[in-house]
């Protein structure tokens, strides 16, 4: 199986995985400005396939990987010159390029170096510095960088890190500290679920997000469900979904993530690459390789179930510490402001009805917590 | 024009408010056991229809109104008795009934009179009960009513108004104040808006109601818009409104809701009774008849013009109290809660495009601050 994943994922290793930034840009799912704006023409700037033209020098790859998504760049020449080294992925382009309007790879380059230097995670960084921006811009900040300011951005992921200077105290906490001691209008624009930054991608543009921001156990996160995949070009027939969905559909997206989300846990366990699904990869050749690996004899039922059982377990964690419906919830940019332009102009995720969807099908109760009859199922009733 | 309304309205002389209860049982619009429950045969005990045939006495009318839908009741036996004088209104009976699973109209009608004597809102006092009696059942309160107990709940009123004992200081500050308190979990059904109590009309029900309560200045109200009754039976031409708007239908509510905040501000300022609607009064008239008493000639843009600036008036107050976006919400039970039962099972209003509607008709931001081209048409703009 290892060529067919090797040729099936061959555009993933030539342009890793901001390869498809500028498809992105099109299709409206490619956040810009905080969030607000709905297209924006320097997309192709940032992109990977600009990235292979440009200060791409080699790619890597995980141990035993047949795809090697990874980036290998190098900066010559420019206020950016002397990065080195690992380059940014999709997401890291989107958070530092799109979401704060920065047009310069080469920037996006440095600021990806100084995050993983420095140990930050780039989402939250670039989501904490678009966040001050727009309060820059609204006269709740009289310092920090404005719009697409690269250098103004690099100055303040600095004075994070060290902790220098009294705006690195407020916006070191991230956007709900922040936007929580800001107060007032701070609260409008503060993108984040359970505390997390937002991953780039928007369920304006794909409903299923919506219920998979919600609901991941560690706050928005697109790799716990990694529904959105499953809205564009990914299929999975042994889990019902022998077709892509369409994105912009609500029903049947409570019951998608629900499944998905026990999926992906079970990849995470199993320390499986989720690009491998890219390749061609279905739930039956894992099941297979997983049997044969730890001889045991488990049909997909049962193995499924480990992956809704781990997803119950996290819940259950929250839950003790108080998280519930009111916790399941999107920033409400996302549920009232249409963008106008773009490639998903006037589109709303509708998340009350697939929120319900998604407790009804996981059997919790509607306020979001797992019923004693579901526990029992999972065999989790001690908990 | 009197003997038509007299004639249209004799259903509402004859029943009072509380006649139409049964009929929004039926409806899924009466709010049950604190906005959980879809339907409940109990509802004709508490109904207008029943209190006519049991404890009413008499009418009475404010000065001048043909209507007359005030009640007199009095009670002769039973553990209340001795009520005697105003009777309890649709929302009253909701809020002190069927929200609290209470179904005995001579407990409901010595609730209303201690409110009255108290002089606490027979809608708010109804909604703590209500959240006492969940908290109660969820074991985050060890004391005060269960569900049904109408003598609990008349105890647990004397308390809170003569703020006696410590769970009187939790619930008399209101359910938003109390659930903030509790924490956790009563966070999910403390049911208000902007810390106002919600009246008696379920949004799930009737869709503007949504964008109505979410919107209304004061928080959650049923009067700033009184949409719902545009949803039923009302009918309003000289704003675009023929017929009667399905009532599950989320296109053109935002606009609606807006249309109708803006016509009720200025029956608020006439000091003019809604419920001659009911008598088939429609816009026309009242500019004629306004007209006649001011002596001015507006017609009847520069007359609802009037209306719209007190409304954007009032917006302008709470924004400058912090009021944004994220305060025009409702609680998410009625977003995520399918009650699966009654008049509305399955239904769940899409707060989130209609509130877009709303903003873009009303010539707000996205973020519901009205803009300054608004404030300038309005003649605001020193505000």
């Amino acid at each position: 199986m290892l060529p067919q994943i090797k040729e099936r994922t061959a555009g993933l290793h030539q342009y890793g995985t901001a390869g498809g930034l500028a498809v992105y840009e099109r299709l409206g799912n490619l956040p810009l400005k905080n969030w607000q704006q709905g297209s924006w023409p320097q997309a192709e700037a940032i992109s990977g396939v600009r990235m292979a033209e440009t200060i791409l020098t080699d790619t890597y790859a995980c141990g035993g990987c047949p795809i090697g998504c990874g980036r290998v760049v190098e900066v010559g020449e420019g206020p950016y010159a002397g990065v080195r080294g690992a380059g940014p992925e999709y997401e890291t382009c989107a958070a530092m390029g799109s979401l704060c309007l920065i047009d310069d790879l080469s920037a996006i380059a440095k600021l990806n170096e100084l995050c993983n230097r420095y140990g930050l995670d780039t989402i939250s960084a670039g989501g904490v510095i678009a966040f001050a921006m727009e309060a820059r811009e609204r006269g709740l900040l009289d310092e920090g960088p404005i719009w697409g300011d690269a250098q103004g951005a690099i100055e303040l992921l600095h004075k994070i890190a060290r902790r220098e200077g009294e705006l690195s105290w407020l916006l070191g906490e991230g956007v709900r500290r922040a936007a929580e001691k800001l107060g007032g209008r701070a609260l409008d624009f503060a993108m984040h679920v359970k505390g997390l930054e937002l991953p780039m991608h928007d369920p304006r543009a794909y409903f299923s997000v919506a219920v998979g921001y919600a609901t991941s156990n560690r706050g928005a996160c697109h790799l716990q469900a990694f529904s959105h995949l499953f809205e564009r070009v990914l299929t999975m027939p042994e889990l019902g979904y022998p077709e892509v969905l369409p994105r912009d559909q609500a029903e049947g997206k409570g019951e998608m993530v629900a499944k998905l989300q026990n999926l992906m846990a079970l990849f995470d366990s199993l320390k499986l690459c989720k690009f491998v699904l890219f390749g061609g990869v279905t739930l039956a050749p894992i099941l297979t390789w997983f049997n044969c690996v730890t001889g045991w004899d488990l049909d997909q039922g049962q193995f499924l179930r480990i992956g809704e059982r781990i997803f119950n377990l996290k819940r259950l964690f929250n839950v003790r510490l108080g998280v519930s419906r009111k916790d399941d919830w999107l920033p409400l940019r996302l549920l009232v402001h249409r963008r106008g332009e773009g490639g998903a102009p006037d589109a709303l995720p509708p998340l009350g009805p697939m929120l319900a969807d998604y407790y009804a099908y996981r059997g919790w109760d509607e306020e979001g917590i797992p019923t004693p009859e579901k526990l029992a199922e999972l065999g989790l009733t001690d908990l």
